[in-house]
């Protein structure tokens, strides 16, 4: 299977994905500021996947600092886990390794020591959602009882997340099992991750996807060639709404208006039970050069005004069912009493 | 005012749409040819501008064949003719400009006469179009009551009429009235028409838009940042059904569930009172190159299957109103009975 990050002992492994698909490109480093780097231009991204590298990002950094005496230490872990906590702003799934990797902290052991629990930890974090992808996946394709043509926006495969994907997770179970006939792909702009990472992890699984621009979704429904819509998530607050990547709730939208089931697939690290509703989740502008450049070729007068947020909040009465590693949900959702995390 | 195209006695010079906003570039032709492949290559495109062109097309076929026969005259102008028809397929006014020309050639004048006559009906057809596009203007502007931020999808100016546009029209007289406050313009994929074109004639306008990629549109409408949307067309059934620009259709069903206006400005000569419905309207598909690529830049596998229809169909009930030269329609249409052109 691919390995989008992989650990290496004292260094970590992973795929520039703003390089594909034109280029299979890795880079391996021990110095966790590449990782942060990384993550802020989405050379490593998928909500799942950036709480992986975060930990194992950690774990660079108390290497880096562990021939320190414990004060200075934890002083620059703390730091630097501050630093990783202020890469990207939407996705949960980052604080929640973080804070799962700074509860090791207080532990009273020495550095060397604390640093091999960190390790310990980043591991557990990555092997749970390789486990929380397969659960996905499975639990996603028992909602088919015959072949599907799915629907599919950004990516949430291997490349963003620790093993087969969430939403991609499904669609692979359900082609294993006989019920997939076929698959869209929207092509994600600005970024494109439809187009140069969903497609190409698809034909690396032996599917052979269809790629649409992004307005083309709605008439593919309205022609009836859509059984349903699978995306993946950001954050999921409480109250199940969603935010995902710009362009998902325009799709839950159309879904409805057709009557086709819209479904969400994510680990439970997703949700965040600290938050009722999707108006508390933070929403990153990026930079209107994404939209004004494609691969560095200029599209538009350079000078013109952009609005680029890179997620958007589905209410979750648009949620036909969130399918989870610990179960299928469905709405109405109530998420800060029924589960912990 | 921009000229897209412009006749100059016994040539065309047009401006090549394709090299916008890089290159204000303009070929002068007196070869027909020349201007089927500038349609079918999008160099000229916009429906009445599509017409325009065509009918200038003719102009030039004329010229050359004047100096034959009439009956090898008016053979090969009609060969002509019928490769002009056949260069795309959906935009009406391509079929309504032609048919007017074609009815210059029953006349019972020598060839030399005839072109003479055809150049008159092309001079006017243009002329016809700058003056629907005023009037297009003047009435949509008078919807407002108060200063609207609007949003709009691929190209509808002077690049795409022979004059000030359709839905620009409207959006120009609405920023001249002081009833502008805002325009954001989808880029349109996948030929980019809103990001390179429209955004270039909003600031030779002196209006500064907010471009944004296709699949913000709903999250601007939830956002109430939105307050009318406004299209072209490239042909009406005459149940009042709209063809136009892939993208459209998903914008109609985003502003009805948000229940903002979705408005459709076009010229009396898109509308096709030979057919009832949508259902009708040949769409055109264009190809995967065109997805796969931007620019001549790859972005997605090279072998990717692709689906990419040029047009969707938006049905009439979901258009606030149509907004022509002979005044402002509301739903239900029924231009068979109450239109001739």
């Amino acid at each position: 299977m691919l390995n989008a990050v992989e650990w290496c002992g004292s260094s970590l492994r992973f795929l520039d994905q703003t390089k594909l698909p034109h280029e299979e490109s890795y880079i391996t480093t021990s110095d966790y500021r590449v990782i942060i780097d990384a993550i802020k231009k989405l050379r490593i991204r998928g909500a799942p996947l950036i709480g992986i590298a975060a930990a194992y990002g950690v774990c660079l950094a108390g290497l880096e600092f562990s021939r320190q005496g414990k004060d200075p230490f934890l002083s620059h872990l703390k730091n630097s886990i501050q630093e990783f906590s202020s890469s990207r702003p939407t996705a949960v799934n980052l604080y929640w390794a973080l804070n799962r990797m700074e509860h090791v902290l207080s532990s009273k052991k020495t550095p060397e020591e604390i640093v091999q629990l960190l390790i310990h930890e980043a591991i557990a974090i990555h092997k749970e959602d390789t486990e929380a992808c397969r659960k996905i996946g499975e639990l996603g394709a028992s909602l088919f009882t015959r072949p599907m043509t799915i629907l599919t926006h950004c990516n949430t495969g291997a490349l963003a997340t620790g093993g087969e994907g969430t939403a991609l997770s499904v669609i692979l179970h359900a082609h294993r099992q006989g019920k997939l006939n076929n698959v869209f792909v929207d092509e994600t702009r600005p970024l494109l991750q439809g187009a140069r990472l969903t497609t190409w992890e698809l034909k690396k699984n032996n599917i052979e996807p269809v790629l649409i621009v992004d307005s083309m979704a709605g008439t593919l429904m309205k022609q009836k060639k859509i059984d349903c819509v699978i995306v993946g998530a950001d954050r999921i607050a409480s109250n199940g709404d969603v935010a995902n990547k710009i362009g998902t709730y325009s799709l839950a939208v159309l879904a409805q208006h057709h009557r086709i089931p819209f479904y969400v697939a994510a680990p439970t690290s997703t949700i965040d039970t600290n938050i009722n509703s999707g108006d508390e989740i933070p929403i990153e502008e990026r930079s209107g050069i994404e939209i004004i450049t494609i691969q560095g070729q200029q599209i538009a007068p350079s000078e013109v005004k952009t609005y680029s947020p890179a997620f958007d909040v589905t209410p979750a009465v648009l949620v036909s069912a969130l399918i989870t590693d610990k179960g299928i949900f469905t709405y109405p959702y109530s998420f800060g009493t029924t589960m912990t995390n």
